[in-house]
C-alpha cells in the first residue's frame, strides 16, 4: 500500500481535506463545515472522521497515512505547535493544536498558518515550482503573505513574518482594519478595491457601477472587474490604483528578500490579465534604473487547492 | 600557535584589515589607501602585503592564518565568488575576487557585500548578539541593509537582497539617486537629511543652519544634529521626518521578515538618543494596534570595526 499524506485547510467557514500520495498527487478531497463554535476537540474529531470517510469512499487505507498537516489562520508558536489566537475562532486559543491533531490521527503532524501553507503549495507544485526564492500574496478579504528564501519559509522571530498586507505604502493614508494607516491591504485587497469604488461613487464619480449599488446596496471586487471589462472609466481608475499599490509592494519585497518570482493568489486574480499587466506596467514605471530587474510577477496556478497541497507537502517533509 | 582569521573591509577610499583569534578577539588592525585605480591584482597584492606587515609588527605568524574574508561594495555572484560590478571601482568588474583572494593568501576565502559583512559583525558580537532574526541598516551617504532570518544572511535570488535603502515609503516622493521616487534613502540617509535641511533654508525657512551654509556653502548631517542639540526648530523638523521615515521602514521590515531586533549603524547614529527615541516614538505611533510588537530598535555597537569583525566571523565559519 502506498504512503498517504493528509493536507488540511482549516477555514473559519469550511475545512478542506485532501489525500495525497508520496508524489503529492491529489487522490481525493472533500470539504465540511467548520462549526468552530462546537470547540476545538469536536472540530479535530470531525477532521479525523471526515478523513476516514473520504479514504473509505475512495478505497484508500486510513492505516497508510504517514503524516498530516494543517494550515489555519491565527497567531502561532510553531516551535511548540500552539495556536495562540484566531480572531474568527475565539475557542481556538492557547491550544496545543499540533499535538491534538497528531494524537487524534496517531501520526506525526505539522501546523502552519494558512497563507504560508498556500504559499508552500504554490512553491511546491504551482507558480513557484523550480525556484528557491518566492514571495506570495493572497488578495482576498484582506491580504496575506508568505516568504520563501533559499527554499525555506520565513517564520520570523515570533512566527508573525510575512504579514505583507500591512506593509505601509502610503504613510498617513487610508485607515486599515489593523489600526495602521496606508497599508497595502487598505488599497489592494478585494474588500478595499470594492470599497474605494463605492466611496468614489458616493463622492459623485460617474460610473456604470452606480446601478450596482442601487440594486445590491454594495459593490464587490468582481463588480469592479466586470465593469472594467465593459469599459467603465471609474472601474479602470480603481483597478489602476490597486495595481499601483501592488507594484509598489512588489518593488519593496524585491529590495528586501529579493525573490525570483512574486506570486499573487486569492479572489482578486479573477480580474485576469488586465490586472496582472497593469501591475507589471506600474512595476516597470516605479522600479529603479540602476539595473534591470529579472523578478517575475505571476498569478497563482493551484486555485483553492493550494492550501491542502501545501499542507500535504509539509506533511511529506516530515518523512523525507 | 593559535589560529588566525583575517577580516577585510574593502572600501572605495581605504582598506581596513583586522586579525582575529578563534574567539574573534581583535588582535590588531590596520588601514591602507585602496588606490582602486591601480587595478584588482595590485589591490589584492597590497591587502596581502599589508596583512603580512600587520602580523609581523604584532609578532603573529602569517602561517597561522586559517581563512580570510572580505566585505566589499558592489554587485556579486556569491555562489561563484565573483564581483560583477562596483560603481566606485570600475576596474573591479566580472572578476573572480574570492579565488584571487584565496590564491594570494593560499587560504580559503569568503566574499560578502560590505553591508552584509557589517550586519554579520553586529549580529555576531555587537547589537545583535544572542538573537537569530535581525535587520540592519547603515545610515551613511546612502542607506544599506542586511537581513538575518533564523541565523542566516538573506542573499536573495540574484545576491541583491536587503537593498533596504530603496524600499519606497512615499510613492511619487523625492527622487532618489537610484531612479526611484520616495525611497527611504531619499529621506533618511545622512546626505538626504542634510540636503532636506539645505532645501528648506533655500525655500526660506528660518534656522540657525543658515549661517552654516553661508560659511561652508553646504550643510552636513552633523550640522543638523549640532543645531538640533542647540534647539533649532528646522533641525528638529528635519530630524523628525528622518525619524518618521526610519520608523515606517522599521514597521515594513517587521511585517516582512519579523526580526527580533532592528539595528541602525553608520554616520547618522552620531545624532544619538534624540534620534533613536524619535524613531521609537514614530514606530509606536504608526504600528498596528492588533497586537503589541516586541521588536527592539537599537543602535549598532561596533562602530567602524563591524565590517572587519563580520568578515572575520564569516572566515571562521569556514572552519567551524
Amino acid at each position: 500500500m502506498s504512503e498517504l499524506f493528509i493536507g488540511i485547510d482549516l477555514g473559519g467557514t469550511n475545512i478542506k481535506i485532501g489525500c495525497f500520495d508520496s508524489q503529492l498527487t491529489l487522490l481525493c478531497k472533500t470539504s465540511t463545515p467548520t462549526e468552530a463554535d462546537t470547540g476545538p476537540e469536536p472540530v479535530i474529531d470531525k477532521i479525523a472522521q471526515t478523513t476516514e470517510k473520504l479514504l473509505a469512499d475512495n478505497n484508500l487505507s486510513y492505516e497508510s497515512i504517514e503524516a498530516v498537516a494543517m494550515g489555519s489562520p491565527g497567531q502561532f508558536n510553531f516551535a511548540e505547535g500552539i495556536i495562540i489566537s484566531n480572531p474568527n475562532m475565539p475557542l481556538f486559543k492557547n491550544l496545543p493544536l499540533r499535538k491534538m491533531l497528531s494524537d487524534r490521527f496517531e501520526k506525526p503532524a505539522v501546523l502552519e498558518n494558512d497563507a504560508n501553507a498556500a504559499c508552500w503549495g504554490e512553491y511546491t507544485l504551482g507558480a513557484g515550482k523550480g525556484i528557491k526564492d518566492m514571495v506570495f500574496f493572497t488578495l482576498g478579504t484582506g491580504i496575506g503573505g508568505g516568504i520563501i528564501t533559499d527554499g525555506k519559509l520565513v517564520h520570523g522571530f515570533a512566527d508573525s513574518a510575512a504579514e505583507l498586507g500591512h506593509v505601509i505604502i502610503y504613510p498617513d493614508g487610508r485607515l486599515c482594519s489593523c489600526g495602521q494607516k496606508g497599508c497595502v491591504e487598505a488599497y489592494a485587497s478585494a474588500n478595499s478595491t470594492a470599497k474605494r469604488a463605492a466611496e468614489a461613487i458616493e463622492a459623485g464619480a460617474s460610473s456604470s457601477l452606480k446601478k450596482v449599488i442601487e440594486q445590491n446596496s454594495q459593490i464587490t471586487s468582481k463588480d469592479v472587474y466586470d465593469h472594467l471589462a465593459a469599459g467603465d472609466d471609474l472601474a479602470k481608475q480603481i483597478t489602476d490604483s490597486t495595481a499601483k499599490a501592488l507594484a509598489i509592494i512588489c518593488i519593496n519585497v524585491l529590495h528586501t528578500t529579493e525573490p525570483q518570482r512574486i506570486v499573487f493568489a486569492g479572489g482578486m486574480i479573477a480580474a485576469g490579465d488586465v490586472l496582472l499587466e497593469r501591475i507589471k506596467d506600474y512595476f516597470n514605471e516605479y522600479i529603479w534604473t540602476l539595473k534591470k530587474e529579472t523578478v517575475e510577477i505571476a498569478f497563482a496556478k493551484l486555485g483553492e487547492d493550494a492550501g491542502i497541497i501545501g499542507a500535504a507537502a509539509l506533511a511529506k517533509q516530515l518523512k523525507d
